[in-house]
């Protein structure tokens, strides 16, 4: 099978972010990685594309040189994986979704809703595929407990709860320092901080795996180091469109936590529990039963599970395979296959739709409010 | 030492809670069983008692025979305990308080605000110890907390996060078993279910560990078996006098949490977590440090830690020994030390006042409103 | 009911093992602590016993003086709890038989196999009860491990492997210290130190759970801090009757295990795991199938682990009630009931002649040995 | 930086060794996959080269096939990685080594003492990197534990614990499965069965992070499964060069581990604790303080640790990373980096060493006898 062509646009020299990609894209073998516009500094950007094997003519100095460079080859990329700063996505992505490449967008998608709504249709009328990054959605024992709830293993869900909680933020004498604070600040960060950093993770999964969306809800936001702006802490409850109770906590203060992404979902005839810390396990009980371990690469798992996963049983594998496994489906879907679990933009609009209705409740005193986006209020 | 005089009004036989506060007031040798009226059914009870090892005289067949019983005897109980059911509360509590007994209540200590602020001003009146038997509190490693906080160990605490989940009433098919449906009917449970059952020690604790009390709240109220007219899952949002920020979510049905009652608490330099299933841990994270596992018995600990634990590091200690706790600051108080751990009649006021206070909330579609009792809004 | 009688040796002020006794046999309300023979310096003794609120008369210098008063009185008491340093346990212990009472010894139950296999005779010979303080075996998910090996839930037992280690002997800063040094010196312990302190306690529940005895063993013994005599860490491999096979590790120089008592008991269709410092969880794993967790109080366990629990399904309780659950046992069984979880003679037996065979083949390098006691080997 | 060029031998479709190398050298974009003979099948073996991206020229039928064609291209592989069946370790890599390339050997990498000695001689002649894929010490905390060993920040170790164990040979009624019953039989397995194939491993990380190697050892083998004629269950003793003493558990029929492969080192100022089920963390005990939790990614981290993990703190990576840790030194070591942490031929032929004397041992009852290879006995 012929490697599929890619290239990458932003994740420069010394970004966490380039690497994630890089691995995510090549570990599995399915994508070459040939061309790129690396850096927003042109140069900088065409040496490090070089230094990672790009050849000269496709090692660019920004997104429109390579748009025009790639969009008259034969050999032009399939996928491009936009990774520069959250304000630029919507444009670069709907100019390369409307010059027919697929893409892979990081979170988040836009930064209004209305640049949201616009992604949709663009993508719709391209017939392209348009892929947000939310990786953690494509663990295989997130994927697992979706195919669970999709098969009624827990009946209907009458509850979803979970937190993305992290301490990383929480020191106030660091709170200047540029690479924490621009999080915080409306300028640079939009209308939101935490919740719109690592909240709309934990919201996407809740839908994700509750194969369910979000109706309305009713925050309540706090910025508990008083010099930021915006909030590092934030408590969301919210309704699904099937009537299922949400409680979502996010907060950036909470010392101790490194990396406190966790949900539990509680149907009429089980729970599941899993957390991103040790994502190769997923927590079933069956309502007056015992809890259960199941274990990623147990047999039996759903196919979306099982093809997921590389290594046997208990060998854990991590994050960056999670992102590995959106490129897994994305190779997949370019190749034809159905590949639900694929965020898509439609996940970006909704993301966007929630944070600003978040912003809107919070500054309301907590008022429950619509949460879905204008386009899809039928 | 001779031993204290106790008796004891409920906990008749085949109830859960008689064992514990025998048990806890007998364990350590400090109290001897003296006196009771056990059960709602004179005969019965006063059987039980005699069974138990108490003289026929002062086996009785109510609480207001016992009242006149044990006031005139010069070896009169020295302290009584209230496990009656949870209506009954105030009115037996406020006769043996006026009548100079020391009395340790069950939660809740009563049903409404009202009686709530009564029991306060009889308690004061009183000279009398009146204590509410908020037992998590007492277990050492929740005193550690408390105490690290109060030496200013985390700094300023900016935010408290504590869930009481539990998923045994989840089972629709069992809702309508009276063991499980009282507490979801007001005629029997009063204004709140689940919030009022679990939620208050949650919020007790949030208070107690913080040495903080709630003043305003948020909340959003479940019922997601759609038969029980009270909620069974609750979040409520607060803020308290000193700014911190707390969220509170309790569920009585997340299959597959047995007794989820944890706390996170977060301020400027650290954080600590305990949860009462392994509670003879308390994890420490001092800013910009790495996560510390404080062990029950370990050298150093604070006086409250140390007294309140009676074998080595790292052997178990569970809730019965808790409840016993209550008894041993109990004991020290009644001989005239200082015990200011103890919960007393101000804390059962300030649950009933949160919990009228959330139910109007939740039916307020989530405004905040003033939590504190009309006595204490000065 | 009445109460039963009953009287402890040893115990006396400051010690540990003391208050364990004191709350085992009161805390369920079942003993009367009525006479005692507290401290080796009969003043104090007598005094401590005094202010514990022993009758004048029953607060005795000695044992011998104890036995003696006790003896002669019609309302002797029931039940003798032998706490006293460990070459005692023998002489103490066997006084009390012949002379008719029930006895609880603190483990070692002897010193040498000998003696133990004398007080099997005369606890055969007295027809009272004797047991030996395994108090880890009462505890309820033991019980039910045991319960689920005998009912055959995980077939044929093939292996057992159990630890008891700790790093809290492993400062040699603080070697020297009298509180640990003695029990490396065998003019104070004998022959044997962390595997006669701790070692038998898991060899005794690997016989317990297993329901089957061990038959020979190999054993390696290091002195790692060169100071000691003898042992602080022991590997000890065996061979039950049945042919089981063992592996049993004990350390004191463990630093970080704090009290790490924990077996896995692995069968032909099935495998069980339970850890001393969470002691109300019991991990079951069916051959090709998910691990289970199995908690305390939850429907459906065997009586063994039913009837020793006290408080709701996973409300923690500790070691203290593990010690209380032996005197619960001790009770029903002085008034007829059979209580065949009690360890007794036999088992006291037992450790000690595994105590010197493993001495025996820590010294000859190894050697596989019988550690049956003599007359055992028929 | 040009990708270096890399080949298998071994690893064919549907084996679960080949993905993993495949993933591990071109995870980090560091090695190029440009030639294998992949199948003991030549026709398979070419063609599934091909579907992945290898040339017609150097996709090959057999290994000497790979070595006549690849030995005369200027364009030759730099690395060999060689996953064939155990047996054929030997023969290929010391022919690969003779011709001047680098290789990757699978464990075990030979089946006897001799011919592992035979290929220390030969790679030292060679000049040429041989590395064994002991992959597990390239965890990153695994790096770090060995780096504070090192640096003395636990003293001089007393005591190494390690387990590797599993239960996934544990059902009877599959031991005849070829796939299983194979690792049982002296024909295909050599001379023994669960420590050859797991024990290794934990040996090896033992002397890995402890910096020292095993002088001699003791063993003890069981055939649980009696159909088995190789151990299923294996306990090894064992003494290092330093003194330290070791422990080692490995079993294939202990159901419900999955992956329990961890390890304690205990020294004289501090103990470690890690677990490859849960790699992301190394809990850390200084003498007398509490226990700490090292989370990969924090900051203070040595250059072992550091350099070696992709992704911030608390996002988890997994075995496959480990392998590819492997490849990332294999990269340095060939440009000429000091890489003392890839495992070489003296690790492989101490494995054998090992392997043979606990074969030894355990027919001989346990008997002590020195572990060394014969070339290392000065």
């Amino acid at each position: 099978m012929t490697k599929l062509k890619w290239g990458m646009i932003g994740g420069g020299e010394g970004s966490q972010i380039g690497p994630a990609h890089r691995l995510g894209a090549q570990a599995d073998g399915l994508f070459e990685f040939v061309a790129g516009a690396l850096d927003h500094r042109p140069e900088a950007g065409r040496d490090y594309a070089r230094r990672l094997g790009i050849a000269d003519d496709r090692a660019y100095g920004d997104w429109r040189e390579m748009l025009e460079g790639e969009r008259g080859r034969d050999d032009r990329v399939d996928l491009v994986t936009v990774a520069t700063p959250n304000a630029t996505h919507f444009e670069i992505t709907k100019a390369f979704l409307e010059a027919g490449f697929h893409v892979l967008c990081e979170k988040p998608m836009t930064m209004s809703v209305e640049e949201g709504e616009e992604i949709v249709r663009v993508a719709r009328a391209s017939g392209k595929i348009l892929a947000v990054n939310y990786a953690y959605s494509a663990y295989p024992m997130v994927r697992e407990a979706r195919a669970m709830v999709r098969a009624g293993e827990i009946g209907k869900v009458r509850l979803v709860v979970t937190n993305f909680s992290h301490g990383h933020h929480g020191d106030a004498t660091d709170a200047d320092n540029p690479r924490v604070r621009w999080r915080y600040d409306p300028a640079m960060a939009g209308v939101s901080g935490q919740f719109a950093d690592c909240g709309i993770h934990a919201l996407h999964m809740a839908s994700f795996i509750c194969d369910d969306e979000v109706r309305s809800l009713s925050a309540d936001f706090a910025s508990t180091i008083p010099s930021r702006e915006l909030e590092d802490d934030a408590m969301v409850n919210f309704r699904m469109e099937g009537g299922t109770v949400g409680r979502l906590w996010t907060s950036s203060v909470a010392i101790g936590r490194q990396h406190g992404f966790d949900i539990q979902v509680f149907g009429e005839t089980g729970g599941l529990r899993w957390a991103s810390e040790q994502p190769n396990q997923l927590y079933y009980t069956p309502v007056g039963g015992r809890t259960q371990i199941i274990e990623k690469g147990e047999a039996g798992l759903s196919d979306e599970a099982a093809r997921l996963s590389r290594v046997p049983i208990a060998h854990p594998e991590g994050f960056p395979l999670a992102v590995a496994n959106i490129y897994v489906d994305l190779a997949d879907a370019i190749r034809g296959a159905t590949r639900d679990g694929l965020p898509g933009a439609e996940d970006g609009l909704r993301s966007m739709a929630a944070v600003h209705t978040a912003v809107a409740s919070a500054r309301a005193g907590g008022a429950w409010m619509d949460a879905r986006p204008p386009m899809f209020r039928t």
